[in-house]
Formats: C-alpha cells, sequence, structure tokens
C-alpha cells in the first residue's frame, strides 16, 4: 500500500510541475502575442487553456480517489489536500495568462498598448514569466530559496501594477479610453498572476517547514 | 463515530452559511459606500472582511482535522472536500466586496463614479446583492432552483460588465481618466463576484445531483 501511496503522491507533483510548465510557456507567449499584435500566438495561447483546465480536473480527481482509497493522515493528508489547493492556483494563473492573450486578440490588428507604456509592459512580461519560471523550479526542487524568490518577483509585479495606475493617472498619458481600460485590465492580470505564484509558494513552504507565509490559512 | 461525523458535518454547512450571510451585508454596504461616498461604510466593509479570512482558517482547518480523523468515504468525502473549495470561493467574493469599499475609500470625499454612469452600478449593486443573497439561500435550503437563480443573477452580472465598457468606450463617455480606470475595475469586480457564486452552485449542485454544471472539475 505505502508504495502505491509514495507514487501516486509523486505523480501529483509531477502533475503540478507540468501544470507550472504549461503556465509559464502560456504567459510568455501571452505577453508577446501582446507585444507584437501576434493574432496566431494569440489563439495558441487561449486554446492550450483547455488543456491545463483538463489537467486540473484529472489532477483533482486523482486527489480525491487518493483521498478515499488510501485515508491518508498527517503529513501525507497535507500534501494530498495542498496539492488540490495548488493545482487550483495554477489553473488560475493558466486563465489569467489567457485573459491577457484574449485582449491581444481583441485589438487584432492593432496593438493593444500605446508607445508609451510599453517599456512597462515589457517589464510585466519578464517579471511575469519570471515569477512563472521560479514557480516551476520550485516545485522542482522544494528548494525554499526559490519560494523566496517568487515573493520578490511577485514584488516587482506588484510595483510594476502601481506604476500602470501612476502612468494613466499622469499629466504624460497619451492612451485613448480603449486603452486605459486595456491597461487597467492587463496590469490587474499581471498582478493576479503573481499573487496565485505567492500562494502556491506559501503552501509549499508550508509543507516543507511547516511554516505558512503570512495571510494564508495556516492549516495546510 | 457516525453522529459526531454527521455533527461535524452540519456544522461545516453552517460555517458555510455564516460566511455567505456576511459576504452578503459585505457587497450591500459596499455598494452603498461606492454610491454615496460613505468613508465609515467602506472602512467598515474592509475590517469585516479580516473577519471572513478568520471564518475560512477556521473552517478549513475543521474539514482537515474531520478528513484525517473521520477518513470519510463517498458521499461524506465528497461533502468535505467541498466544503474546503466553497469557503475558498465564499472568502473570495468577500475579497472583491472589499475591493469595492477600497475604491470608494480610496477617491472619498470624492464620489467614485460620474454621473452617467451611476444607474448601470445601482444595478450592478441590486444584482451582486441578489446573488449573495441567493446563495445564502441555496446554502440554507440546498434547493436547485436556487442554483439555477445564482446563474441568472450571474448572467445579469455579466451583462452589466458588458455594458460598462460599451459605456466607457462609447461616445458619451464623459469621466475622465482616473474614473475610467475606476469603472474597468469595479466591474471586473463585480462580475468575478457572479462568477465565483456561479461556482459554488455548481458544487452544490454536484453535491445533491452528482452533475456538475459545465466547465467545472467533475469530480467533487
Amino acid at each position: 500500500m505505502r508504495a502505491i501511496f509514495d507514487q501516486e503522491l509523486s505523480q501529483i507533483g509531477e502533475d503540478l510541475l507540468h501544470m507550472a510548465t504549461l503556465v509559464a510557456t502560456a504567459i510568455r507567449d501571452a505577453s508577446q502575442a501582446l507585444a507584437t499584435a501576434d493574432l496566431q500566438l494569440a489563439e495558441q495561447v487561449i486554446e492550450a487553456d483547455l488543456a491545463l483546465d483538463e489537467l486540473e480536473r484529472a489532477l483533482d480527481e486523482r486527489c480525491v480517489i487518493l483521498l478515499a482509497r488510501q485515508q491518508p493522515v498527517a503529513t501525507d493528508l497535507r500534501v494530498v489536500v495542498s496539492g488540490l489547493r495548488i493545482s487550483a492556483s495554477i489553473e488560475r494563473m493558466g486563465d489569467l495568462a489567457r485573459h491577457v492573450a484574449q485582449v491581444a486578440r481583441l485589438r487584432y490588428p492593432e496593438k493593444v498598448l500605446p508607445e508609451s507604456i510599453r517599456p512597462l509592459f515589457d517589464e510585466f512580461a519578464v517579471a511575469a514569466e519570471k515569477v512563472a519560471v521560479d514557480l516551476v523550479e520550485l516545485l522542482q526542487s522544494h528548494d525554499l530559496n526559490k519560494a523566496a524568490q517568487v515573493e520578490k518577483d511577485d514584488d516587482i509585479l506588484d510595483e510594476l501594477h502601481r506604476q500602470s495606475f501612476t502612468s494613466t493617472l499622469g499629466p504624460d498619458w497619451d492612451g485613448n479610453v480603449s486603452q486605459t481600460v486595456d491597461v487597467t485590465l492587463l496590469g490587474r492580470f499581471y498582478e493576479r498572476f503573481g499573487d496565485h505564484a505567492v500562494s502556491v509558494a506559501n503552501r509549499i513552504t508550508y509543507l516543507v517547514t511547516g511554516d505558512l507565509g503570512d495571510g494564508e490559512p495556516n492549516n495546510l
């Protein structure tokens, strides 16, 4: 029984890693589709999100079956329940990458962003890809330095989000209303993308150390 | 054992109901604070969200302890795991009500919205309170007509969200950039509020019928 259980736990870890890898690709491609008005790439991201949703469903099913059949307790139980929560966060990151791609598709063949704010969104793109890649490495290694790095990446996304408000509300803003709306939504999507990564990082930290960072449920 | 388990399951149901009731109050008050630039009411909503977060933590802890001690299977297991998921959605609805209140607080003593779009946000307020109240009644009764009603309420919120874009992007829009940003964010907050209510309704429907509406994991 224990060997099967360990194998199934390890499979959950691999599935989460697979999902996070797909999300890292999705946010990179979505940012590029946004920057270059690449319709085909935008549609590719939107399409790929379906696979991610399906992976979440399959993983959740496996977690519940595992709870029912193996009746884990203590750490094992924490791992399985955390698996359920982490998959939900990663799936949501995929949705947010898709939302970015959908804005790019909606405005095609126009580029979404006025020129003045493109450098800021280049920074969003770099920071969001970094948070996703650091999350992949955290899921691979369970190295808590990576969890700390995810937090730092998220701080950058939060700062860029603040700067996006400063830009649109500042005297030099030359975007039209549609661009103001898009910048507001896109900034929010990137910011939430980082929040979910931190939520995953906190859960993994807790699994490793028993200490779940501030503002998170302290039981999983 | 079974009597204790039933009691604990019933406690989970009561806690979820309590959380949903707080959320219905929060969204009503947040909308009113927004409409009337009521700083005190906005701060009350923001403060009250802390209690909701704490309720989620306590409920999650109870669910995990229940999984560990009682090792439920089949329907009982589904109920406990669904409890974990439903509490996360309701907690998130509380966050979104808080976000609405935070926008009201940020712009105080100004009213956030230009006059032309206030009627639309009056409709948002009514629809969002209705989705929350219908969710409370669904949690109380497990009456699937209420689940269908939550879906309909959410359709209205989606339609209002579309109208908010039509307004800001239309020729008659007289808001400044700051108001455009606020309307964009507020519309999104109300729309997501409805999405989470539907997610809860789908999970309850599945617990009652075994059929979880489209687009949702089919295992819980």
